[in-house]
């Protein structure tokens, strides 16, 4: 298994792969790729209301980042109104398959969240 | 391609990802992970030694939380000494998949840090 050797062997750690979790780890960072993944693009407001709970000043911070990390590209339609759109760049689509790995380990290892029951 | 429905469709947020992808990108978790799916098991000091710059207290806290989340298993073989160690539980074992996917992407995409350059 060649990453085994690219990544330890004498089980020490990579810091590019140290980095690469850590970035798409951060609080909604893995979020916004994987809906990105989804969509061929999607506009700021689109990423504010699929995510619920995240701030406006915390997306437009984590959308700025992936942005110098080459992950994610900006791209403005003029308008009016303006457009502001974001979609994942070729690096960022070459996430996909980590991203669905770890969907599916999700599915099979994180439980279902609480339902509130309701009755009445 | 199923996780797309599973996971969106719409482009909404499946919560089960969400935790994944936040709970192996908290800070050293990744990490963690990576070491001890190259290991059958670690000894905390040998952890302690593979990651530099992790502090004691943070590696217990990392540790005590992997095992509360179900993905690492600690057991103390009596001693003296005593010995404690670490392995990955079924469910950690199974992030494998996805955590080297990780690492390709990394090795493609995240530039090699910058090597302090030398003379004489």
């Amino acid at each position: 298994m060649e990453n085994r050797e690219l990544h330890g062997g004498e089980a020490r750690l990579c810091p590019r792969f140290h980095h690469a979790i850590e970035l798409i780890g951060r609080r909604w960072s893995g979020a916004l790729i994987m809906l990105l993944v989804q969509k061929e693009s999607a506009r700021y407001s689109d990423l504010l209301a699929a995510i619920p709970g995240i701030s406006d000043r915390l997306l437009s911070e984590r959308l700025r980042e992936l942005e110098s990390e080459g992950i994610v590209a900006r791209s403005v339609e003029p308008g009016p109104p303006v457009r502001v759109t974001y979609r994942l760049t070729d690096a960022g689509r070459a996430l996909e398959p980590a991203i669905y790995g770890l969907a599916r380990w999700a599915d099979t290892w994180i439980p279902e969240p609480r339902a509130v029951a309701k009755t009445g």
